[in-house]
């Protein structure tokens, strides 16, 4: 029997002085820290190898009302009502956030990323190498994506 | 305060036929089918138009041995020892599984998948859609996954 709920651990911190309101706005030249705790860094060996990471962050200051099944991508009105597993909002069931990490350095239990849009302070769950198999070149995403990013919105990205 | 313990609740469960031990080497071509519970489905709308979805799902069947730090890369006495965050083995310190998967097709609170690698009856914790963010093209890997791949054991975990 699998039981109904799982426990999570964080294993560090994410550290930036990016206020929240402007982490999506600025995510793509946010230069953040990733602090482990110090009995998980030894876990990290070798990792400087790869260019790119994956991360996995507990999204901890979501507003405490409950998810909705549809919502508007960035709260925009003129963009379509939309499932929320098809967008990236972070009111979702579970909120586990996840961006993919230009890794910049290491230096002991610290890493540096290119690109974490996690609120400074958001607890680490998972730090997983970017390979091959997570590349896919021809992709399809809706209109309204498309649209989205060609005209970015203050509001929010992810 | 940020609690030191999260709770999660899957939405759903991963169906497909492939025996555990078999899942890592069929991978690529592993079509499962992700069972959403019905109380989350209407958040399914509008993800047809992705050809691709990031699927998180939780390793229910990883021994219940602690995690090491140092690995070898699908159990390889060929491979270096790793650290555990430098790899996808699933026995890691918070065993969320992490999937790009092809989106073969919906029928309302099913969806088909390609390339999930999850066992069996897997539950499932999130399921986002692969946007451009999520592709970078210019990737380093080390060595050890180049040989790894191109010489696949049927052993290999994730």
């Amino acid at each position: 029997m699998i039981p109904h709920v799982f426990s999570i651990e964080p294993i560090g911190k994410v550290r930036h002085d990016v206020p929240d309101a402007e982490v999506s706005r600025r995510r793509s030249e946010l230069v953040a820290e990733i602090e482990l705790e110090t009995r998980f860094a030894a876990g990290l060996a070798g990792i400087d190898a790869y260019s790119h990471l994956i991360v996995l962050f507990w999204m901890h200051r979501v507003p405490v009302a409950p998810w909705q099944p549809l919502v508007r991508p960035r709260g925009r009105n003129d963009l379509p009502l939309t499932g929320i597993f098809a967008t990236r909002m972070r009111d979702r069931p579970n909120p586990i956030g996840l961006a993919v990490c230009e890794l910049l350095g290491r230096d002991r239990d610290r890493l540096r990323v290119r690109r974490l849009d996690a609120y400074n302070g958001s607890p680490v769950l998972d730090i997983k190498p970017y390979d091959h198999y997570d590349l896919c070149t021809e992709i399809a995403v809706p209109d309204w994506w498309t649209r989205m990013t060609r005209h970015p919105s203050p509001t929010r990205p992810l």
